[in-house]
């Protein structure tokens, strides 16, 4: 049986759906590079060996379209997200789960990339895909699919990252240019002449925040990665959450010149786009410099920069960002959605 | 902020996000007893106390329609599947995570419902939810909702399940009735009459599989819960994967009269047709009277049954029933779907 395209069948649980597992789902996870066991796709759950430390468990489902953009595509983004939400709670990704919402017709080739990208993130960043599923539902049930993943990961002893750390006088360390996913995706929908210079950052930072731990162990306060809301969402969160007023320059900010026209000309706010491969650090103060150091020795982190700090305790925090001409704006968590089916 | 249906904005990960959160998802949750810790809502991933053991993973993504049929829902369904996968993987389950794809125009009142009761299920199970994910689709996008669940649980140090245990003579055991998930979602999906006295046997199984592990320390073999393809698709792959052959009474296998009512008037054969709360363990020679009654002082499994043995090792593993009448039948794996959206 050759599988040309995705038939309700395939969802049955029956022979059809273990020849698209063994046909297709599995060899196109492994060309990229993924370690998968075969046997194990047909236990109901995979047993990983014994782990000392404390387990991280996160999770994220994945609507975006157009499923393939400038940079990535679905699989990538969900291997990478739940890795970077792993990788910013302090743990190092051990194993993923991979879940499949297929539409009826969808063409294999398609869904071969999207898997393959997939099998080639968490190749690279030495996750194994243990556990999955697949369903499929009718024509127009979904847009191509959904993706799901699933992560779990272990934390070193050592590790504390808490809001209960974040003090006044903390500095606040971004890896990189901000706001090319979500500007990479919007522009390729709305199918905008830049798009060909736009690339989604869609990467995993797992790699960043070990070193920041490693080089930093307790310098480390807290990590978070700007995805939806970007990083005007996640400052405000952390505002709130560690209780204290924070204070970002807008000239400290880096951001790259296409990211910034195309910005304007989607009338977006750069703070508010999502990114999927940056990481943001709360680092102890006087820390800032050397954690731009380290993440600097990473290639997708050689922009690193710190861009603000916390400020005095509040009971109703604040984040203002110094702007460029010397004005103070108040930078608030956006409200509803500027970018629909963005991750 | 008084919301009363889904709007894509609530998807964008800002302010709406979190009133969705904190005003209807986190609630609803609780309502149903599940634990819920708040703090954690906000951060990318949950940290879960040490664990000693290996670790149990597993995922699926639930798409079943309608929504809410007799005897469960989205909800029950996506919290008690992945309970019962780590249950039968011998694991004592430990944690969950909940993903929500909705649907833009969702009524606020099926979505509590439907949290309510995971909530509940969860609860009852003594299993917290630990971690999220919420995004919007525009209407059409999805059909209602699509939920996702993935959970951890913990394996005994003694636990030993593996198809490599499965020997001639092993007793395979059923804890009860066929089929009745699928035929009451089919029934109600119908409008067919006796949709009323049926209902899906949708239940968390890991206090029978808890029970059998405990009594029958090393006489347990094997596990599995008979979902999407029924009993006939996890018989045939416990014979290929055991490499024995496998022979059931069809007199021995518990049925209600109306689910066979039910699959007579829908032209489906009961071997093959979804179950959400039933356990089938392949237990060693001799010991399927003793894991009977352990499973029947259990309410979900009174009536518990051997149903049937395995055979002699084979390179041509085949499952065969004997019928009521003495003949013989092979069965054979579903080859595609019958059902669709059933789970």
């Amino acid at each position: 049986m050759n599988i040309q395209q995705i038939q309700l069948a395939h969802g049955g649980g029956g022979q059809l759906t273990a020849e698209l597992l063994f046909e297709v789902i599995l060899p196109s996870l492994s060309v990229g590079g993924a370690s998968i066991q075969r046997v194990d796709a047909l236990c109901d759950a995979a047993v990983l060996a014994e782990q000392s430390g404390r387990i991280a468990f996160t999770t994220d489902s994945y609507v975006v379209q157009p499923l393939e953009f400038p940079g990535g595509d679905i699989g990538k983004l969900a291997v990478c997200g739940t890795i970077n939400d792993l990788a910013v709670s302090g743990a190092r990704p051990l194993a993923l789960s991979l879940s499949l919402v297929l539409e009826e017709g969808l063409a294999r080739p398609l869904l071969q990339r999207v898997l393959e990208s997939a099998g080639r993130s968490a190749g690279q960043a030495g996750v194994d895909i243990v556990t999955g599923d697949t369903k499929v539902v009718e024509r127009g049930g979904v847009a191509g699919m959904i993706l799901n993943t699933a992560g779990i990961g272990v934390l070193d002893e050592k590790t504390q990252l808490d809001f209960g750390r974040i003090a006044e006088g903390d500095e606040i360390v971004l890896s990189g240019p901000l706001g090319e996913h979500g500007l990479a995706v919007m522009s390729q929908r709305e199918g905008l002449s830049f798009s060909s210079e736009l690339e989604s950052d869609c990467a995993g930072i797992h790699e960043l925040t070990g070193s920041l731990l490693e080089q930093l162990p307790m310098g480390v306060h807290f990590m978070r990665d700007p995805t939806r809301g970007g990083l005007a969402a996640t400052l405000v969160e952390l505002a709130e959450a560690g209780g204290c007023d924070v204070e970002i320059a807008e000239s400290a900010i880096p951001v790259n010149k296409t990211a910034r026209a195309a910005a304007e000309m989607l009338g977006l706010d750069l703070l508010t786009v999502a990114n999927e491969g940056k990481l943001e650090a709360v680092v102890q103060a006087g820390a800032g410099e050397k954690a731009v150091e380290v993440l600097s020795t990473h290639a997708i982190a050689t922009r690193s920069a710190v861009i603000g700090r916390c400020g005095p305790r509040s009971d109703t925090p604040l984040v203002e960002m110094v702007t460029t001409v010397g004005g103070r704006r108040v930078i608030q968590k956006p409200y509803g959605e500027e970018l629909p089916r963005i991750c």
